[in-house]
């Protein structure tokens, strides 16, 4: 009964049925028919014309979106509880080449326009100091916190006025928009944002994300910059597909909704007292002393000590209800 | 009927059924039970102890081991017409910071000893030019011949002797081997090499390549240069799955073999005055006229012109019998 | 009367003829006469074989220096206030290809031990997280405070104990000897020091700053560096003879001394009050309402405000004896 | 009797007299009023308005020109005996973030617009080949031949045609435009230039070279890359003032004409059997056997071997009358 992390999840019949359905022979690389249609079908989804493109990996997202909205001496602008800074080894100052990250602050790792303001007053505006180019936010955050699309719409707001491009690393976004149930649109290009690393793996699929851009940007530099990351997978209709599997009869949404559902039950079963913070996607922190979360494990549960005192529960697309059940219990007992 | 490329081909049996036995809930990115065998099974094959690191393209191979063998301020000794050089749209520059790669001369795409000689003489011993660092052989080569033990260990001792490291391209390493008939250590540590990109992609796989370290050079930076890279794949056990199915009972080299026949089979077909080049794995350059490449194509073949009076053709683990057969008669008939 | 920068300070009278004594014909690059010496009259001034290398700014030195101690996947310890962090528009991320700089707390710029343990005790050893390699102190600090060889043997030993590389951006390091009355082995390579960014700029030279590795560390790599990053000068005898002509007969603490004698003088004038902190070198900050910095002003002194109700004052090698009286009397009668 | 390079030469009495005057106090890096005057100075010579950048080096020029106009993932199209391919130990690659050189044909390093078709030409417009961007050439050449305006504004055509931008190396500029007698404009922007590296160090001065852009190309990024890279000097007027005192009374042109005139005579009495190439600027290359040239060595004339049977020989500003007479007699009497 593990709960350590959505990573650890299976992969959805959806996805593995597409993967045996493409196994045929076809073009390489993105000339496939099935990569043929990222464009369209995410342009559909968005409700306006976007560009996409499947990597491998969010870390691979992210650090393409990067380094196509920031210049090597320009910086990014971020929660301090980034997975950018604090998960991926440097792979943005790999991939912009040396650009700098400076870290805001805010509850459950949630900028707003006021952290962001402070940071960005904190820059010399002189050649001395990397001027700060973009503005990165997680949605739902590494603390499974959501940014409404007024808060979205809030922070691209002043990312306009201070010349910032905005970037959302939603790895998690689908949790977001299940847990918001608003438009993918209203989280994304309606409020502002210029690219969005839309995350497949951790939500029912094997190995793909996608990369989105938003606002008519030209994504040519990023297929050289992906190709150039060996990034460009020679057998590419095997991401391609994953991703059109989930997006068919909105696959990425139920499964968005049933981990979500799963992590309301654990918080509910909490309580108030013992939850760090809300609840509002597939994560969930709580208060639980050693000898609680010894209790626990005892009980089979699996899941990462955050901190002193503190314990982070996932819930994936394919939890277990009788699991989850089960941990709701246990929790409730403790 | 398709014969322009060995990654156009479909996923074999194997790999597709332990990518659906592998569906199950582990833990992430390499800490799974499948990446955890990879070092001692490679091991195993090789005769020596290993370190190897799944990828998800050659070219990620490619270049995170040139990353390891050179430093920025080095340079890399290849074919003029290397996939490094000419396909990878300046990955190992990327990898590496911006060494240099010196192009070298030779039929096929080979390299010999007199050839790198010849071009490492070239530089200056002062701090004006990038120094040598690598050389980067491809075996089989981008034109289908395959370098033999005894080929490779001169080279090796050159490196050797030069103070370079030896690499290997080895996207289609399977397909030399079969060819030879020899062992994967005397065409690598024995010969050697300290690191080769193990290609599994062509050859049968849906999206994994296997980086090999020899003679007991540490990983550790490049486990560090995968992740920053985007390349640690948050469910990595797919990628193990894959190799580990292809390594049990050999099936990386049936399926080579299969390759390497369906090309001889053709090479017979055209016979010695048609091939431009010996055929020797499972590439086949021809001479045709534009006409006769009409024609073929008007049979329903597929393949690439590579040049004036030029045509590739590429087999693969699952070229078509018949379809074979078919062209062997077509191009006999021409 | 200007006390904004000691980099706006003129280049000292031995500089200068040493720069006409330079004015003939000689071997390009490093390889004349005058650069020739730097290695053994280093040597000589440390007491231990030193490699030492001319360069023409402070922030190559210390980019230089990042560069050759810590990988691209690495992190630098430093302060929150370093140079290397604030005033180098990212340069240690260019040269190292993209480390982080981890960023450490204390007052007046300054490192100890346990806010160094502090910050490395955040960073998981993973591979997720860049690993600390290197520890960066200034010293002088950029807020004129001075490490005794003591607190730097001491964070020397907590460097070798986390595996980390020591450096010193000696931007003012001939102000920190001259304070402290110590030798530079003190300071250096006794204490666990890797390398130093050796300062000349700001203390009467024209372009010169040395890079000086110890421990035995080879500058090979450093020099190709050096070289690949357009610091090798064509005619870098000058550079070599100014460091020489502040080397003979020990200019560079005559000067260094005025420079903190005249700081002193300015601190005694000021008064433990108005005193943000204690005047250890040349920099002096003080407390001061926007309407006391317009009455300095207004008598003629220039200065930088550094904050509501701060101003800095910086003295150089050439201060004008009467303006750092008037000055003195200036803020004595605030 | 030195003639083995003009970085060898010393300072011109301009220079100096003008660091000497210079040397007072002023504001640090680039505020100073020396260096306030660049880019109104060069838009007076070059008759339009540019953007004039002093760097130390004529590699940090071209590396700073060449990333600001060539992407990460593009090339550069150079000859194969180029200063950035041969000499700047891959400062392009570094600057660049890993951009490649594609290496052109031609006698005495020079590119005519058939050897640059010729070469673009060879490269597939896809996804995995860099795509030229930059077009960069030598004028004076590494051997010696200048470009005409004709023949620069043939390439600025091709450069335009197919989407390149065009660099000139100018580490001899002041040499070509001595010899050909015609305008510094003629010779980049009204050619289609965009970016001049103006080399002042050969031709008399002590560190300083100028970037210049053409085109109201916007500066800005390149002097974020030029701190970023180490190369704002604190004390930058001394540079400016270099520069300003080259271009005040056309020092620049008097110390080309005085270099090329040496040349001239030289060549005259080596006569056209034993030139290898028409002496146009301040190099020449003599055929002379290992006999022949170690009697001009005898007779105490310093220069490079510069392949079998070949010699180099390089004047300069300050090349002694006495001793070109000496060497031309030599020469003569070989």
């Amino acid at each position: 009964m593990r709960f350590f992390s959505d990573n650890a999840a299976a992969v959805c019949p959806e996805v593995m049925a597409a993967l045996v359905e493409a196994n045929s022979l076809d073009t390489a690389y993105d000339g496939d028919r099935w990569s043929g249609q990222l464009n369209n079908r995410f342009s559909e989804l968005f409700g306006t014309e976007v560009s996409a493109l499947w990597v491998s990996t969010g870390t691979a997202a992210n650090a393409l979106a990067l380094a196509e909205l920031c210049p090597p001496y320009g910086s990014i602008v971020c929660h301090r509880d980034a997975h950018i800074q604090n998960d991926e080894c440097g792979a943005p100052e790999f991939y912009t080449h040396g650009a700098k990250l400076l870290l805001g602050e805010g509850v459950g790792a949630k900028l707003d326009p006021a952290s962001v303001e402070a940071l960005v007053a904190t820059v010399r505006d002189d050649v001395h100091q990397t001027q700060p180019a973009v503005l990165s936010i997680t949605n739902a955050t590494e603390y499974g916190l959501v940014y409404t699309p007024e808060e979205t719409s809030a922070l691209g707001e002043l990312a306009r006025a201070r010349g910032l491009r905005l970037h959302v690393d939603g790895a998690r976004f689908a949790n977001a928009v299940a847990s918001l149930g608003c438009s993918p649109a209203e989280l994304t290009w309606k409020a502002g944002v210029d690219a969005l690393s839309f995350g497949f793996a951790k939500n029912g699929g094997m190995s793909a994300e996608v990369l989105v851009f938003f606002g008519g940007r030209d994504a040519r530099a990023t297929h050289f910059r992906r190709k150039r990351a060996g990034h460009l997978l020679s057998k590419g209709r095997y991401l391609a597909a994953q991703v059109l599997a989930m997006l068919d009869g909105d696959v990425w949404l139920r499964n968005a909704r049933a981990a979500n559902d799963a992590a309301a039950r654990l918080a509910t079963a909490a309580g108030r007292e013992r939850l760090l913070l809300p609840v509002e996607a597939n994560e969930i922190f709580l208060r639980a002393t050693p000898d609680e979360a010894a209790r626990l494990r005892a009980q089979g549960f699996d899941f990462y000590d955050w901190g002193p005192g503190e314990a982070r529960l996932v819930t994936a697309w394919d939890s277990d209800p009788a699991a989850v059940d089960s941990l709701a219990a246990a929790i409730a007992a403790l």
